[in-house]
Order: C-alpha cells, then structure tokens, then sequence
C-alpha cells in the first residue's frame, strides 16, 4: 500500500512506525466527590512530580531543549496558577478539571499578548496535560522515545514537541497535517531527515509497521517487498555517495554558475556552511542579537557580532537582513503590544522606519564591519512594499555607508511592481515563505490552511518570474533565500523563472547542488514554463518533474 | 492654512471645529491611602452612575446605539468584575487603579478570544474610562455633544465612537489617522460626510477653528478668507445640484454603459438605494442571517429571506456573495476558535469547502429564491484563491441549480491567475479592500499601516488590469464592489483598467455617476494608464487627476 504527501527534500528512509500518542480527552466538567483537601494534596504533588521530570529531561537534553524545559518546570509550579488551582477545586471542581481551566485561563492571556507569549501558550498546554496524565495514572502525552530508530508519525510537529524530540532516533518524518512551510518541514530540511507532510490516511498506520518513506517521491510504502527494500537500499547509499561527493560551486549542465548560499542566525554556525560547501552566506538574520534586550544593541556591539560573521567569509558574498522584529516575532522598543492580525501590521522596514535610530545603528555597524573585514557585504531589508520604500532604504544605506543595498520581495505588490524597484535597488532576494504566505492569504503556521502554504503554487511562481525577468533586464541579482530554494526540483524551476542564487538552510546544498547539475538553462526554463501553466501547486510539481 | 490628507468622496463642508477629548491618562500604580470600605463604595458609586447614563443614553439613541450601550451599561456592573476589583482595591490599589486594572484582564481576555469577543474588549475599554473620569469628577472622554453643527476632528473614529455619534450634527469629519479603508473613511461614505483622513498636524486645530473641509481635494482650509467660503458655498449648491439631478444609467461621456450598482446588507435596504438610482445589486451581504445564530439557518428560511430582496428588482442584476464568515465575522459552527491571524486564515469559500452541507443549502436556498422572482440572480464565492477552487464552486452551484456563477478577486493569487479563473468563472468581482489589504500585507483595520491601506497604489491597480484584460479576452464581467468603486476619480481609473461595472454604498452613487459623464472611454484608459506608472498611492491620485 501507498499513502501520498509532499515530500520535503529527496531523502529515503526505511523503518518501523512509531506514533505520536493521541491527546489526552478534556476532563469533564463533574463534581467533585473527593474531599477538597484530598484532591488539592493530589495535584500538588502531581505538579511537584511534573516539575522534576521536565527539569531532569532538560538536563538530560542540554541545549536549547534544556531551557525550553526548565521553563516548563517553572511553569508548573507557577503560584498564581496553584492558587487558581487551589480556588477552583475549592469551588467543587475536580482537580484535573481545575488544573485544565487555571491553566486555560492563563494560556488565554497569553494568547491575548501575542507573539513570544503566545508560543508559550503552547507550552503552557504541554505541562497541563502533563499533569492531567500524573494525576490519572496514565503515561505522558507528547513526544515518544524508543530504543531503535524509527519512523514518526503525527498529526504535525508543534516547535515544543521538535525540542523534546531524540533526533539521533529518527529515520524520517511523516505527518497529516502540514505544508512544505510548515515546522515540521523546515526541521526535516535543517537535520537532514526524510519527510513527508500532508499525508493522508498517516493516523491509520499501526505502531511497529515497517514503512518506506521516499520524499523526493513523495512516496509511503507500506509494508515493502524485499524488491522494494532492496532498492531503498541501493537509493540510501548513492545519495549518501552524493552527500559524500566533492564540494564543487552550484552550476547547471551547461555550466551555467549558480551560486549556493548559506542561510544563517549566528557567526557561529558559519564553518558547519562552509563545510558543507557553502559559497557565501544569503540570508544572515540578525535578530537573535536584539532578542531578549530591553534595548537595542549598541552601535560597537553590533560591529563586533557583524564582524565575526563577515571574517570567515574573506571575498565571498554575505548578504545581511536588516532587523525583521514584529509578526510573530515583536520587540518590546519596536513593535506596538497588539495586533490582530500581526502578519499584516507594523514589521521589517516599516516598523524600523519608525524607528530611525535602530535602523541608522545598525546600518552604521555593517558599514564598519565591512570596512575591517574582506567580505562583499550586501545588506537588505524585510517587508518592503514598493519603490517608494526601496529608495528610502537604498539612500539610507549608501548615506551610511554601505555599497550594496537591495529589498527582499516578501509582499505581493513588490514583486507586481519589480521593474520599478529593480530600478532602485542593487538586488533583489525572495522570501518564498511570506511571499506564498501574503500571495495566498495563508497564514504559514495555520493548519487548516496549509494545502495554500505551497510555494510551487503557480501565483507564487508567476510572480517570482515578474521579479526574474526585471532582474534580467535590469542586469541585477535576483535571488531566493526562502524554503523554496531548499526543494531541489523547485530550485531548478527557479533558476528556470530567472533567479540567479540560492540560499538555503546548510543542510540542503549537497541535494540542490547535485539536481543543478542534471538540467541546462534551457531544460530547466522549459520545467518552468511548464509549471506557470499549471492551475495548482501539485500540478506544477507534477508537470514541472515529469 | 491648509492640511493635507486622503479625501473620501467629493463633498465640501464649512464650519467650526470640534475636537474629540484626548484619552485620560493611565491611573498612577501608587499605594492606596483612602480606607478599602470608603474607597470601594466610591467606586460602586460610580459604575452604578455609568450604568445609568449608559443606559439613558442608549434609551435615547435607539437602533442600532441602543445596543451598543445598552450591552456597556450591562458589563459596568458584571458582578465578576466588581468582585475583581474589590480584591484589587484589597490588596492596597487606588480605586481608579483597581477598575483599570481589572477591566485590562478582562480585556486581554476578550482580545484573546479573538473575532467579536474582541471588539467588545474596545467597548469595555470606553466604559473602563467613563468609570475613571466619574471617579476623578472631570467629563466622560469619547464623542462631544455640541449645539450647532460643527466639523469633528479626531485621530481616528472607532465603531464604538460612531455609535454614539450624532451625525445630524457632523458637517465633516478630518483625523489624523486611518486610511481610505478606515471606519472613519467606510462611515463617512454611507452616510455622505464629507471626510479626511491622515491629516498630519489636524490634532493642532484649535476647538471652535472654521474650517473648509474640502474631500474632492484633500484639503482642510483653516481660518478660510471671504473668497474661499463663497467659492466653497457655491460648490455645496452645485453637488446638491448633482444629488438632485435625474437620476439616469452609469454610463460615460461617449455612451459606454457601465452599471452602477448598490451594495446592500439587508433586503429593508433595498427601496432606498432603487431612489438613489441603484441599476441592481452588486453585492448582497448574507452574514447578518447567519450571525448570532448556533446553526446555520434553515434552506427554508433563507429562501424567504433571498426571494424579499430579489422581488423588488425584477429584470435586474443581482449579485448575492455566499457567506463570508471567519476573520473579523468569526460563526461558531462554521470557524475555528482562535487564529493567530484570522484575516489569513480559513475564512470565505475555504471555510465553507470544509463545511459544504452548510454551503448546499445556502445555494440550494437561492436557486429557490430566484425561481421564484423575475430578477437576474448571480452568485459569487468570497476568499477564493484559485482556478482549482473557482471550479469547484461554480460546478457546485451549477449542480445546484444556479446560472450564473462567479468569486470575488481579494486574495492577489487570484488577480495574478485572472487568465485561468475567467476561464472557469461566469464573471469576477473585485474586492478592493481585501485585495489591497493582502497585496500590500497591511491590516485594512490597522492604524499604524494605514498608509499601505490604499487602493489608489499601483500595485493593487496592476492586479485590477489583469483582470480586467482577462474578462475582455474571455468577454467576461469584471465588476468591483469594494470602496474603491465609491471614489469618484478612482471609478474612472477603474473603468479604465477595464471593470465593466461599479458597486457601492448607495449614498456614493449620485458622484460617481456625475464623474462618468464627463470622461470617454479613451480618457478613462489614458488616465490608467497613468496611475499604473505611478510609483505610490498618493502619486497615482495625482497623475490620474491632472
């Protein structure tokens, strides 16, 4: 048997299932028949026992599974919420019942804040139902461990339960719900692991079933053959052998150069890059140095964080993303507290416009950082809408200092409006994922939205082709730093729409370096020609492969 | 002196300025000196005192304010809120600080529940500070009551604002905020007040000021010479001329014909627009038979309802758009709880696609409807992404009897894929709001991004010409029913882009109709063509006009 999906990257994997457990069902809202001591004492040591099991398991982990840990620790013995706790089992509820509504209150204040304390929400639902479990006797829903490697199967993959995850255990990933933007995907492309999302009928395979999972296919085989074992097999070892093979720069057959860049968050993931044959860096995102700051980073700190990165990267291009807070990630002296729908208000260069100084510091900081180091910086700025507000950034940039400046082509009415921007601008880059995003009108982290969360969507490539073809005619740089870029038959389509770099999670270079290698300029403009015209993302992934 | 701003609509007002009070300051978060028992009867004093006035106002009001505050009147004495905030007047808080603070979490509560629930939390927000001002004795913020007719100046209007607004006595309304598709800009156009917004330096006017708002131009004239008032006194004759001329079909100065139609909400609506002209319906709204319903209704029911409005345009056009819940408009039985970003997230066709029976009956409804009357019934889906998806409603309501079957244009992916949906689609009709909203990633509800709210930016007009070229090829409809279609010089635009039919709030359609007479065809295209060159809204409005 054969379940269907979108597979993210061309990895194959071969393994037994193991399911995520179901969620625990919603105490009913009974009354309480034990005394109210009795159940108060239950839930406090359910909570006490809860607090020691996550503060263990993140010591076990390490890392940033350890602080994500501990402060689920911290929260299960929160006293605002014993004390809500304690008032709702006074007031005749049971003690799971109670323990589910304090913690639902105060998950939708959390909710009601927005951004970083929203995603703790989540977090918050993962300790509740940890404790529900403690007080039932039964075993803790979330993230499964085993002694073998295996093949996991869920629903979809939320960040809190990815931190939690032995990744050294899993063989591949296969979820039903999910897009190729999803965080199951975006994990799968940075570790390196087979997945398939969106795959119907996943629930219904039974724990323990020996499954191939062949991404680049798209593919579940259920219950294999030997034949179908076999070549598995045989397909594990030639990609290992492509993984293993000599790091040479992106070019396609006809040897037209394609350089593959590196997407980064930190100077110190720039040697892992370079290792794995990295030409540069495409996208450095530079909010993780404004994150958890009452402020913004002084003018020198920022000149020494640029400069580490741009010292590994003597000659080489590195292109530098202006601060991109707001959306789902605000910061407290840039962004406004609520917005209802935050995808679609103050963020990238509008919210840093209004706030000029930011923006001036950390222009000024490339600009010296530049100067000490021999790196070709090229710097850009997120969310831009328009010519109007490239100009703005173009001039900015240049008065401070800077040689190359261009725009990330997120927003719809930038790409519709490329010619005029390519006017202004030194280069363009693509952020496929808030592209596809604002495109479709899909929110990227919403299940229920997901088949529109696809960047093989033909509006999505027909725009990315108004930006290639400005780019051509203008003789400036069009790239793609989005996920997209990651998917190695897209990125062929993307070269074939007129793209000229690509920059991807490390992770991905040795597929899309050897897919470049397989197709012309000419065959792949033909793939794309062939995928404008399709009327849905799975048809352009189908016509554009076939 | 003159302002600047976006004017909404043709109108020309001349009078004195009345200002809306700023907000109170946030109460100090200091130690409580006052007894808690003298302290908490004070504050019982004064929500029951809101309470009162509340109410008496509302019993005033009537109608649709009447509710409004009626339901204020009610939450300034929920008993969990006065429990609330005795425990806060308990643990040492002033008064005044204690009801700021209790309302905030209930608010936050209510914002994270997102949809309806949060727009109460702005009302709650109004009564929070009607307690406050009656705490200190000093007057209720919110909308000033004055004798005479005056022009209101403010930042931005809020619906809880305009509730309670006296429009008898509003010549014109100018705020320093908001954009074209601001409440403010929505109210102003319903009910033919002449407005401005985004005025930059308007909260400077002094209260009693005489001013000219003058919307055609986008120019508030402060402290207006003899000359200027008699020239804006004669162009008030004139446009009262234009309102009363006899009322003929939209059509331009060489005779094209190009409908004017009227958006309606309620079939009670209709006999008022068929006054002011209305050729047909461009778009009938049917949320308000689905709203505060558990279920959805009944075939029957809204038979009975669909077959009020079409009898009373027999032989005419009648677009009816299927339901349009989720975003802002969340049903319980149709939309998900909570979205992080509900304007991106399932709403429209995707909404109903996943709730079809709720669909069957809402079509098989209006089939029924339109057998039974003599009017031409054409129905569109909203929120439509595709021409995967336009196949799927139009087969579904050709099997369920309709003839002419249609979507609206909001998500930009449709605009960009005009050629393959108008190969499918009956006819298109453009959503101006919501296609502005998502091409340029700005909340149309917003205030910070209200600049980007525009559907005079170019990129929006691209995506219309699209469109509009793809009905010519297929010998199509292509009709816009957003407020665009009310701006008098942007019909104009939007004709030549080539939308061959407009749709508005009836008060709109007498200047509209005056506008298109004085350009041909030819003019129209010239003037497009113009604006598509534009790099940005504002330069757009200026070449189009010049």
């Amino acid at each position: 048997m054969d379940l269907h999906g979108i597979g993210v990257g061309r990895g194959i994997a071969v393994g037994p299932i193991v399911r995520m457990p179901d969620p625990l069902p919603e105490p009913a809202d009974v009354a309480r028949t034990a005394d109210a001591g009795v159940e108060f004492s239950a839930v406090s040591e359910a909570l006490a026992a809860v607090a020691v099991e996550l503060q263990s398991r993140g010591e076990k982990a390490g890392g940033a599974a350890k602080d994500v840990l501990e402060a689920a620790a911290l929260m299960a013995q929160d006293p605002s919420l014993v004390d809500d706790i304690q008032s709702r089992i006074d007031a005749g509820k049971t003690g799971e019942r109670a323990v589910f509504e304090a913690f639902g209150a105060f998950q939708d204040i959390l909710t009601g804040m927005g951004g970083l304390m929203a995603e703790r929400a989540a977090d918050l639902a993962d300790v509740s139902r940890r404790i529900i479990a403690h007080l039932r006797g039964v075993p803790a829903p979330g993230v499964p461990s085993s002694d073998r490697p295996f093949v996991l199967v869920a629903h979809d993959l939320a960040p809190a339960d990815t931190a939690l995850l032995d990744l050294g255990k899993v063989l591949g990933l296969v979820t039903r719900d999910g897009g190729p933007t999803s965080h199951t995907a975006i994990l799968a492309r940075a570790k390196s692991i087979p997945a398939i999302v969106g795959v119907a009928g996943a629930l219904d395979l039974a724990d323990g079933t020996e499954v191939i999972v062949d991404a680049g296919a798209g593919l579940v085989r259920v219950a294999p053959s030997e034949a179908d074992l076999e070549r598995a097999r045989a397909t594990i070892a030639e990609r290992a052998a492509v993984v293993a093979a000599p790091i040479t720069p992106g070019e396609l057959a006809d040897g037209t150069a394609i350089p593959l860049l590196a997407n980064l968050g930190s100077p110190k993931d720039a040697a892992a890059a370079i290792a794995l044959g990295a030409e540069g860096v495409g996208l450095f995102r530079t909010e993780f140095l404004f994150l958890d700051a009452k402020t913004a980073p002084s003018v020198d700190v920022q000149r020494v964080h640029y400069a580490q990165l741009l010292a590994q990267f003597p000659g080489r291009k590195v292109v530098v993303r202006a601060l991109d807070a707001g959306a789902d990630k605000p910061l407290s002296f840039l962004n406004d507290a609520h917005e209802e729908n935050p995808a679609l208000g103050l963020r990238g260069l509008r919210a840093l416009r209004a706030s000029e100084p930011i923006l001036r510091d950390q222009l000024t900081a490339l600009a010296l950082a530049a100067a000490e180091t021999d790196a070709e910086l090229w710097v850009m700025a997120p969310m831009v809408s328009d010519s109007e507000e490239t100009e703005y950034f173009v001039s900015l940039g240049r008065e401070l200092g800077l040689t190359t400046v261009g725009v990330m082509a997120e927003v719809p009415s930038l790409a519709v409006l490329a010619d005029q921007v390519l006017g202004v601008a030194d280069f363009v880059s693509i952020g496929t994922n808030d592209l596809t995003q604002y495109t479709l009108a899909a929110d990227r982290m919403l299940g229920s939205v997901a088949q529109f969360q696809d960047p093989w969507h033909p509006a999505v490539l027909r725009l990315v082709k108004l930006l290639g073809d400005a780019g051509a005619a203008a003789g400036k740089s069009v790239g793609v730093c989005g996920e997209a870029a990651a998917d190695p038959q897209l990125a062929v389509v993307l070269v074939g729409l007129g793209v000229t770099s690509l920059s991807m999670t490390p992770a991905a270079l040795a597929d899309v370096r050897a897919e470049l290698r397989t197709v012309t300029l000419a065959e792949a403009s033909e793939r794309a020609s062939r995928a404008l015209a399709a009327r849905t993302a799975t048809e352009a992934r189908a016509v554009a492969s076939a």
